[in-house]
């Protein structure tokens, strides 16, 4: 992709409060358009598809089957579990024409139980584990800290549909290691934990994954010894892991970026979603869901990746693999360079834009993607390219023979 | 994937009057949630999918640059182009908390112009082609004739940034031609004609593209000589082609799959997005809008392609490469066969079910997956594997070599 395709230009400044906002909209990934409302301009949507397919994986790593869900959801799926007068993030309106009052999905349970219902029928039916990566609505008091909190905004939720708490609790476990994995990849394991948080009426507590970044709204503490965190909102007055008993916890502020859930029967027993045991016996379904925030995520890496001169993206969701600055009319050499990268394979954003080398060189570090290429007279005298990654200090000089390997 | 891991049944009957939303209702390829609005099951999934990336495929062919725009879009956008109160298809609603009025949105062109005035100053700035495959809400009056007319649909649009109509005009026409090769690439080619429709008040006409099928509700005549046709709605009462003048022209019913707009300066005079031409004066920016629905193309595809049987998808979006049958115990060499596609990167639906010979047939004719094979006691003592194409009659014996090449 060349630079001037893209449509976009950076910016010197912007009003943003957040750091990760004031970055992505300073180096055109994203732009806004209404308060926690986003346009994904190419180079956000990159990132967006690279965190989508890391969880793709691990969600199919743990049998995961990916659907799309409707948005646009009847009032009267809502008006049975009774959330449509509860859930205070719901946006909700009528059709003018056919008078249908509707809600847009802030959430899926009340669309995935009854369609799961129309093709459960016995145990042997079961499990069941189905997810999606999808747009979800909700009306939020303050939408804030740029992708953080967000009203419109994109999330993988899975449901977990089983026949008993054990297999439930044994996904659950599957599903703790498949979200660690995750977070590995994404170059944010370090400083993730698995957190205890509030549950539900069916068990004590649920999990959250937090991310350790001061712009997070969540305050979580954590036990040094089980590497495990507690929220704030469910610590109790001792202050002690609900693992092992230590009191020596730290508290840091954090943000959220995955929520796993047992929801039982509350579910099926509002859908009436059964299934007939070995002994002929009608059993409610046991179910789970498991949340991962997709751009609060692009948001979160943003946050806690960045130095003073822009985002240092990790490899794994880097927009593109090279970042090709072409300097002091070396357009022949570079073009030659940018078609050997594509045709190997490589996906490569080359700056040919019509700027100063001193412009070129400050939008990559702002832009932050993971390899950027000099071709410049000297590097050709050299009969080489000077390559540079983004975390290190040091350029080194190369040929394009070491670069394709 | 295995058949028992889709979460799945398929039906013998619905109460569907459209062949689409039959047969897909039926194969487990969508679930209706309510009149107009579908969940896309892992099989409709992906055969979205498969669309959605020829498409691209074919928009970035024509330099189009990929980007997601919100739905959730506020009414001040609408007002200053004053379709707010004149789009009737709108979702209109406001926020709980902040008394914010939004539609949804039903198009782009209140997002994407503004968005792009951010980011234009000069002739040098253009042209810019930005695409994105999003989902669209309509209110519709009746939705319809399965995924034919929806309330919640896919969609492809790109919009165009000229500096003036001769690049509009030439940009205009390479399109015309990418979504000729699309319909090609979808099986859809021969039955597909660029019709004329009714313009604005920028140009005469629009473009529709129209796939003749008995459940469409558009009529169009066609010119045999040309081999254009011409919607009903702006047809003269002499009957010409207004491309020959022949007026010998045959009337058909026909779907809309795909819909292109000169939309000159209407936009960028509402939001005022203007460029400096080389005098530095300033124009405004010409702008173009190119459509296609991706569901409506699943529902369309399968309109025209299936038989007494079921679906026949075409190759280029069949959701699976290889529909494998295991008969009478052949599980073990089934699950070799399973792995040593997959291994070689095929896409394989294995059907793991308990269920007949006769239910696992009909159910492969009903999902319409281009390559069957079936394995069986029989097949294994031939030393082969039973390969038969779905729009073929009959299947023949071939050894596991001879499939993976």
């Amino acid at each position: 992709m060349k630079f001037t395709q893209l449509g976009i230009k950076t910016l010197k400044e912007t009003k943003e409060q957040s750091k990760n906002a004031d970055l992505l909209i300073r180096a055109g990934y994203v732009n806004q358009l209404s308060a926690g409302v986003f346009t994904l301009l190419n180079l956000g949507k990159r990132v967006s598809d690279k965190i989508s397919q890391v969880v793709k994986e691990e969600m199919e790593s743990v049998g995961g089957v990916e659907i799309l869900m409707p948005a646009l959801q009847p009032a009267t799926n809502w008006q049975t579990t009774k959330r449509w007068d509860t859930l205070d993030v719901l946006f909700r309106f009528e059709s003018y024409y056919t008078k249908t009052n509707y809600a847009l999905g802030a959430t899926h349970e009340e669309v995935i139980t009854p369609l799961v219902k129309n093709y459960v029928n016995s145990y042997k039916d079961l499990p069941i584990y189905l997810y999606q990566i999808q747009t979800k609505f909700r009306d939020e008091l303050r939408a804030k800290s740029g992708l953080l909190r967000n009203r419109e905004f994109i999330m993988k939720d899975l449901y977990s549909f089983n026949a008993n708490t054990e297999d439930l609790d044994k996904y659950y476990e599957k599903m703790i290691q498949a979200y660690k994995k995750i977070y590995q990849r994404l170059g944010l394991g370090d400083i993730t934990y698995l957190t205890y948080a509030s549950g539900g009426s069916f068990s004590k507590y649920s999990h959250e994954f937090q991310t350790l970044t001061k712009a997070g709204e969540d305050i979580i503490f954590i036990c040094n010894k089980c590497q495990l965190a507690i929220n704030k909102e469910i610590i109790s007055e001792q202050k002690k892991c609900p693992e092992c008993g230590n009191s020596k916890l730290t508290e840091e502020k954090a943000s959220e970026v995955g929520n796993i859930f047992k929801l039982g029967t509350k579910f099926s027993q509002a859908f009436n979603l059964t299934y007939k045991d070995i002994n002929d016996k009608d059993q409610y379904v046991v179910m789970g869901c498991y949340g991962i925030g997709i751009t609060r995520l692009v948001g979160t890496i943003v946050e806690v990746l960045n130095d003073e001169r822009g985002i240092v993206w990790p490899e794994s969701v880097s927009p593109f693999d090279f970042h090709l600055v072409t300097l002091e009319g070396a357009t022949k050499e570079s073009k030659l360079v940018y078609d050997k990268l594509q045709n190997a394979g490589f996906e490569v954003l080359w700056d040919d834009r019509e700027e100063s080398a001193g412009k070129k060189l400050a939008d990559a570090d702002l832009l932050g993607i993971t390899k950027r290429i000099v071709i410049s007279a000297k590097t050709i005298k050299a009969g080489k390219i000077e390559l540079k990654f983004r975390g290190e200090k040091e350029a080194r000089l190369v040929s394009i023979g070491e670069l394709l390997k």
